[in-house]
């Protein structure tokens, strides 16, 4: 249902929704094969730190925790209900998580408005208002967050810590991208898959990710936007950079996201592509332009400027990455014009036959030696904005020895407060390095493409954090 | 240098360099610094199948190899002379191998045309010419086949047998894909490394792997086409789908490319458009779906129509497909209009709140008897050209289950010629079953957008070979 603004008590209860100490799961069962059953044994298997409450009319302990027969019955006020009963049965517990005084309440339940039953979720979510109860959901898939070991829905995977606050208007994305968080050391402050959005809305994440002290970049999965004003009013103030993908694009997609989470789409897509850009919110096309960028600008300081100097063993990725560069509006500037002195400089870590053009090719013979110097006098001089390393494995390359190269050289530059990005293109030992590098907090990529598309967020970000001063 | 079309002794000669019965290594040592001891070594240790001559004036024997001083000492012809000796010598070694009788020629040594030498380099390409005797490369990083153990040159994985010809004019790129190959289970038929192309060029490559058996697709990445018009002519006479990534684009990869591979890229790049277009050759834009639609290409046959169903447990991943279908110019039809029998029985395959438009979202709680049901019917459809099927796993999804019924389902329908392509969005659980399907000859990735480069590419070579009959 649509806000005009985030609402300060909404942002500040989801405080407490994503850092809760006390939780109630209403519809907890005995009954292994019961939703509710498996909320409370997920929380419990990922060792949740908090208080977890069952909340059962018919029993007095689930799995081995003493259980309340409705939400007036727990001793305290909790900071999070989480619902998973049938949809008839919603409002009255939110009734109850009124009166037992609950900060947030979050609905699991689905055949709400993207069944038809839009009557009965307006209802609800006007009683929440009412009562400033904020509801996130219904039709939802879970929240949580991996620095309180907080796993709370159907999800089978806890993110690993990290600096990507991921909002989510649909539970399947939101999987994947926790699946992609273990596999790919993708790293999350929290996660919150939106369902049908009745009450809580982006803008109001929005802010709490603002306030929230491990996200250090907002992600958005958005398949439709009932309150723009809020969305981009809310963007406008923050002071984390945004990264957006709105699906729904296409006419058949239209149809699609109604059946899916009851969005309504009316408007043509230019309408998002102009919201994004006022809001300063980079929008992604691709699920994997989403990871990466919103991985990068993480981990790393914005661009300042359009000096970026490229540095590679291998021309092939040079060329790959020097297109691309060109081809999304951001093409590389020539060494000579960037800094004839690094030019100079750099030749130092290059054999004869090297490449001093930018991409700098320092050959398929580097060793970790010419790599380090490489990289430090590229981060070093004061006409860079930002370095793209990149690793091609040659018969020679010490791939690992590189990577450690280039976490020593962007703690020594962490001053300079200029991004380093890397490509390492190859086989297990450059995901190994991939994943190295990432849980330095240095993003890096398999290919070249995913690589530039990170830096040119960071750059991208650069321009909108400058027009926000 | 120029060819006005593919020679015929030279794609002849190209079956003996891929799959060579014997390899001198001229310039073999035995010092273990030394490349040429290297390139003997990784013969051996990847368990080369052939035989292996060393040649070097001062040794009688190398790695327990007997060594013969020259190659005109060798008392029978070989297959395939590799040439790992300084610039200024290879000349010579040219002369004794055309003596010998070699039947192809491989130069990995550096220092020619993009060094400045191209006459040297001109030079020596004009005397293999004269005499018959085909070169590859120089400045090349090497060649082989995973159906021989056959790994020449200086590259540090043995691809995975599969159905790709890769045809690589940088090294870089070749390991990046020789990498990916274990990592990723990206199977190849052969692997070589162009370097310079002084000689032999794209088009003999093209039209040998037209003729190798264990190629279903070709795979191409270029710097520079020195002879387009041979390059269309045997382009257009091949009956194999061909996909290339043309890098070079931009203004500043032209000068880099030119330092990379000696490749003069006069002609701007709609040049390369148009010359594709004309020749049935697939351009990929990026790295990623270079290997992505080669991937797909060599494993699947093309889609006959554009009739192509989705089948998928989530919807977001839906979503990102279809708005990806319409991005890139193949919207996706509803069910409706491509089958409303097909519309009905699906049906049966979900629960009440699943949608039967297309994508059809069989829902977060499909099992694997639903996703076998909907695929086979899907596949069997008369009205369908293609299925791809989709799995985001929910804490209920039997991701492997799913997989293996994939496997089932394509096995069953082998004779109706129509591809399937799989999306598995997730963890190390979706991870596992791309390999697990990519074992099995079924093209499948982790996002939705991959997968559908895939689809659209096998849609584009069912056009292409349609307008080639």
């Amino acid at each position: 249902m649509r806000i005009e603004r985030a609402r300060p008590y909404v942002v500040k209860a989801l405080h407490a929704a994503l850092n809760p100490r006390s939780i109630a799961v209403v519809g907890a069962s005995r009954n292994p094969n019961k939703v509710g059953y498996q909320v409370c044994k997920e929380l419990m298997d990922w060792h949740f730190k908090g208080e977890i409450i069952p909340v059962n009319p018919r029993a007095t302990e689930i799995l081995g925790l003493k259980a309340y027969p409705t939400l007036r019955d727990i001793p305290h006020p909790v900071d999070l209900v989480f619902v998973a009963v049938p949809a008839h049965l919603v409002k009255s517990i939110i009734e109850d998580a009124v009166a037992a005084k609950a900060t947030c309440a979050v609905v699991a339940t689905s055949n709400f408005k993207e069944t038809g039953r839009a009557d009965l979720q307006d209802e609800i979510t006007s009683y929440c208002r009412e009562h400033k109860l904020p509801l996130i959901g219904p039709n939802l898939v879970g929240l949580g967050s991996p620095y309180d070991s907080f796993n709370c829905g159907f999800i089978p995977y806890l993110p690993i810590p990290g600096h990507v606050g991921m909002i989510s208007q649909s539970g399947a994305n939101l999987l994947a991208a926790l699946g992609t968080s273990q596999k790919d050391h993708y790293g999350m402050s929290f996660f919150v898959g939106l369902g049908n959005k009745a009450d809580v809305d982006f803008a109001e994440f929005i802010e709490y990710a603002d306030e929230d002290p491990h996200t250090g970049c907002i992600g958005i999965y958005a398949e439709g936007i009932d309150s723009p004003e809020a969305f981009e009013a809310s963007a406008k103030k923050v002071h984390k950079p945004i990264v957006a993908i709105k699906v729904g694009r296409s006419k058949i997609g239209v149809k699609a996201a109604f059946a899916h989470t009851a969005s309504e789409n009316a408007d043509p897509d230019k309408f998002f592509d102009d919201l994004f850009a006022r809001a300063g919110v980079i929008r992604a096309t691709t699920w994997q332009e989403f990871l990466d960028m919103t991985l990068a600008l993480g981990m790393m300081p914005p661009a300042k400027g359009e000096n970026i100097v490229m540095i590679t063993n291998g021309g092939g990725a040079g060329l790959l990455a020097c297109d691309h560069f060109e081809r999304i509006g951001y093409p590389l500037k020539e060494l000579k014009d960037i800094s004839p002195e690094l030019r100079e400089k750099i030749r130092a870590y290059m054999p004869s036959f090297g490449s001093p053009l930018n991409p700098v090719d320092i050959s398929g013979t580097a060793d970790v030696v010419s790599y380090e110097g490489a990289f430090m006098q590229a981060m070093t001089d004061s006409h860079t904005d930002g370095v793209l390393g990149a690793i091609c494995p040659t018969a020679v390359t010490d791939v690992p020895g590189v990577a450690q190269a280039a976490v020593r050289v962007v703690e020594a530059t962490k001053g300079l407060n200029k991004p380093f990005v890397m490509i390492c293109q190859g086989g297990q030992e450059c995901q190994d390095a991939i994943m190295y590098l990432r849980d330095h907090d240095i993003p890096a990529y398999p290919t070249a493409e995913q690589a530039v598309n990170a830096m040119v967020a960071l750059r991208r970000y650069g321009e909108i954090a400058k027009s926000k001063k």
